[in-house]
């Protein structure tokens, strides 16, 4: 087998976006759950689960994607966010591939404390059982509620976390290639299953992790699942810059994509690979509607169901989980010490957004209770199709990773007014030219490591 | 909401069996793979498991049963098993849940190399996603292999696996009660998800484990899933005895098993629980076809697929990993060392099982390459059924964990032959009374152990 990159390039020589729906549970609006179109339960509701799957499939998407928390929600307001509860997405994105056949499925696992075999295993049974459709998005665990649940008082520094991810991922990349391709020969009629030359005792023995191997999944049908990354720090550029394959970004501005995506792009060459190896989805919280008065109406009532607590509950979530609640609504947001936990590059996006715009602590709040920080478009399909096309073209993204305000119905707004406007100028497909996530992305099969494989293949 | 079991014995008043469908990848008998009714990679065919669950639920059998290792297979003879690549059990029988409604859905998942805030939610996202139908096999982890992928260089001692498999299972079931039943108010007016009230935190701390809680899934549509256990050694008794509401159990013969069943319902009894709370399913190792001709040919024709290496390899694996390649195939069965590796008293069984028949190591490597030690019953339909009904009859079991000796085929002969008769003698239901998995077994809805979820009740 070559390498299939190229092959799935656009045909018609014009370069097209990828995008991803990344769903939450009742929506990305921190207050969607309390709108009529919302389902009750949305969490927890497989047919809601698969709908959004077959439409974000009929819509030719190239993925969905499913953030997660190895804890509940916490802290003040948190008995007003449906996000408490959920299901496990490894779990829920084995039920949505028995009932899809093209759509990416890719699912948040994080690093902290999980063994590197066990995800290896998970997610390569799910890339089989979805004939090669899985990317992983590699995170590191960062609040204190999550410890807890790991015999831990707090999660590791942050440094530290992420020496920890590197190593996992070495692990779990070399436990994918534990079977050549083309290792499982069913040989009845000698009664051999498989060819123990092509099988491969990995032997890792690092800083953080010792395992033996090999693994009991064979190779996967894409090679190896797509790596997904998130991470803005320091350390967590330069993990996606040397191995991701798919970056997901919060950026609020134009300006700030741009910067994000050139720099990103450029370490990606300094470490030898090549620019499109890697592709850049920054998330795009859209609102859209036949017309840009009908999209401001609908923000404007799901911003109308916020309780003032959910608001200063999430926007303390997301700088750290310092305790807002003593401060001033009406005053503008006083400096906050750096914190190392919670995520912290949204912190900083944060309260940068802030200070620069000189919002008020309640305003702040309000503004980020659809988004969270990442890009906020608002408006009739043309013009959110301008502000995608505008990114798109000028060096600030390969694509979005689309964040509908409310399931189903805000998402299906997305896949049937944005999407087919976005086809309608060329700048996305009208159907799948090929079947695995790597094929929808434009990434190459990856090889394995070991050179019984090449052999094989260039006996073949 | 009260205890539902009653409601769901059977109605005609006739004690009925329980029955399993214990699905291995290519099938029970160790040569399955090269029998050419055997899809090619069976372990990783989506298609074929699809067909099987929905072939069980058309049978109205009350779930199937996946095994499961954290290890491939090594050692001699391990490249002629097709055991060596599988789905990992969690994920295939998530996908599974989506093509069906009422099967019951039973995952082993070890307590060694896990954290159990992981496995409880896992396991609940899936009783979630099935709609109440989820069984856990809880296993301890008993090979070198497997310890070796989670940077042990051996496993834990017989009697430290248990001590941790017994707090583990604690922790669990504590985390499944995180959230009253009615805990999640989903009220919009008032903009209240869930009642903080109803909401535990669970702040275990023992020898262990330290977890937190509470768990971001809620609670069990069937109140927790069902807790199957299959260890037969003394500590495995005693944790079925004062836990466990399924027993899978590998007996020979009637008598042993009569043995077996009375003194495990002893054992529950003596902890204060009823006999009925604990489902004693002994494997079977079925090979039924019209005439017991038909039935011995189609066994004969898998033995003679059998390579003596693969053989030889099986039953080193159940003895405990024992080098057997230097030992006479024809002379009698040697003395061998009691092991603390490998499934204690599966090692007992067999030495027995060989010693007892006076057989020689090639006959009792032969004899084990279907059943593994399992009764086994290869014959007519009546003559099957008579079989399985004198044991029900007589103490033995209160159903069985059927292993098919190839895929489909041998399942199919067992779900369209066997189960008509069974239904015909009155011994197995014809129709699905229920829904859950709970339900199908006569195994009452657990309540919480939190007052509040008491208190809700009986306001309710």
């Amino acid at each position: 087998m070559t390498s299939e990159a190229a092959s799935h390039l656009p045909r018609h020589g014009r370069r097209q976006m990828h995008l991803g729906a990344f769903l939450l549970e009742s929506g990305h609006h921190v207050a969607a759950w309390r709108h009529p179109d919302v389902p009750p339960r949305a969490g927890l509701d497989l047919a809601l689960y698969q709908r959004l799957a077959r439409e974000a499939e009929a819509a030719c998407l190239d993925a969905i994607f499913l953030a997660d928390s190895v804890a509940t929600e916490s802290g003040p307001g948190a008995e007003r966010l449906s996000r408490s509860t959920r299901f496990e997405p490894l779990t829920l994105l084995s039920a949505l591939a028995a009932g899809t056949s093209r759509i990416g499925l890719v699912s948040t696992v994080t690093t902290s404390y999980n063994e590197p075999y066990t995800v290896a295993r998970q997610l390569l049974s799910l890339d089989h059982l979805s004939a090669g459709r899985v990317g992983w998005n590699l995170v590191t665990s960062d609040n204190a509620n999550e410890a807890g649940n790991f015999g831990r008082d707090a999660h590791l520094a942050h440094g530290d976390r992420y020496a920890r991810a590197r190593e996992f991922l070495e692990v779990v990349q070399g436990l994918w290639d534990s079977w050549d391709d083309d290792a499982l020969l069913d040989d009845r009629a000698a009664g051999l299953y498989y060819s123990p030359d092509q099988r491969h005792t990995l032997d890792h023995a690092g800083a953080q992790f010792r395992v033996r191997g090999p693994l009991n999944v064979p190779r996967s049908p894409q090679g190896q699942p797509v790596i997904a990354q998130a991470g803005a720090s320091e350390p967590g550029l330069q993990l996606a810059a040397a191995s991701a394959e798919l970056v997901f970004t919060a950026q609020p501005t134009r300006e700030r994509a741009q910067a994000f995506y050139a720099d990103l792009k450029s370490r990606a060459q300094a470490q030898g690979r090549s620019r499109d190896a890697l592709k850049i989805l920054p998330g795009a919280y859209v609102v859209v509607a036949p017309t840009r008065a009908e999209a401001e109406d609908r923000q404007a009532q799901l911003q109308s169901l916020v309780h003032r607590d959910t608001a200063l509950g999430l926007l303390s979530r997301m700088i750290g989980n310092i305790d807002l609640r003593g401060l001033d609504w009406d005053a503008p947001l006083p400096e906050l010490p750096l914190t190392d936990s919670g995520q912290r590059s949204r912190q900083q996006l944060l309260t940068r957004l802030g200070q620069e715009d000189g919002l008020t602590l309640g305003q702040l709040a309000m503004k980020i209770a659809g988004g969270r920080g990442h890009l906020s478009v608002i408006g009739s399909v043309s013009e959110v199709a301008d502000v995608l096309q505008d990114w798109f073209e000028h060096g600030a993204a390969d694509g979005f990773n689309l964040m509908p305000p409310l399931l189903p119905t805000g998402f299906e707004a997305i896949t049937r007014l944005l999407v087919p406007e976005l086809q309608r100028r060329g700048l996305f497909r009208t159907r799948y030219e090929g079947s695995t996530l790597r094929e929808h992305l434009g990434l190459a099969r990856p090889a394995s490591r070991y050179p019984t494989a090449t052999l094989a293949k260039e006996s073949a």
